[in-house]
């Protein structure tokens, strides 16, 4: 695990979430993009380095929708960088956590992911991200 | 504000939670410190600059055990670098944010903090904090 990535946030409106934060962090998200896969559409914000991702569900039956039915809106993972995701997930098993989703699938952002489930990690969703360095791959 | 500070989780034992993270994050956790004051018990992580503060509550009333009462461990605030936290104060209020404590308190790590209401967040609990520089101040 080479360092944080990004922290997502679950939100209803993407939009309205947008201009919020824009005033919290003082400064505007940098792109947008929709995740069709997972129900997801995201947005970015840097912040010296670390990335603040927004979250709203596109369906009655994503990931998202589901967490704000359960928690409301708040702070639905934290993302570390990985250089070999595969290996990772290994490494994560043999120390006895749980994935939930034992192979990598394709996230926002370029990225391959997987997430550790929160009951293996003190209630804490945790997402491994690789990101993808091969243009021709994707 | 200038950054990430750190992310603080909330744990129902710390000690259990510290080997825990130093499995999934790769490394131990540098110092615990106890903040009387807030009844709680805390424990930090450097990740290339990003801290993970684990907090664990050293009394029934303390806010991490209302927190964990009600959601359970996990991800309990995002804290945010600021230079002049008086200064920040009154920034967000003319912005329309709600504080939980309008004045600056102190908190772990040399720091004076202070928490923006996650009702006018989206449901993030932010917290400001600005470094002691005066080493005569602490």
């Amino acid at each position: 695990m080479e360092k944080l990535e990004h922290i997502g946030i679950a939100v209803k409106n993407l939009d309205q979430a947008n201009a919020l934060f824009a005033k919290l962090l003082g400064r505007n998200h940098y792109k947008i993009e929709e995740v069709v896969s997972e129900g997801v559409r995201t947005s970015f914000f840097d912040l010296s380095g670390v990335k603040i991702e927004l979250l709203e569900a596109t369906r009655a039956d994503s990931p998202i929708a589901k967490f704000i039915d359960k928690r409301g809106e708040g702070i639905h993972h934290l993302a570390f960088e990985v250089n070999d995701i595969a290996q990772e997930i290994q490494n994560y098993r043999d120390k006895g956590f749980e994935l939930i989703n034992p192979e990598p699938k394709m996230g926002a952002d370029n990225k391959k992911i997987c997430f550790l489930h929160p009951k293996s990690t003190q209630g804490v969703l945790v997402e491994l991200c690789e990101e993808i360095k091969d243009a021709a791959s994707h």
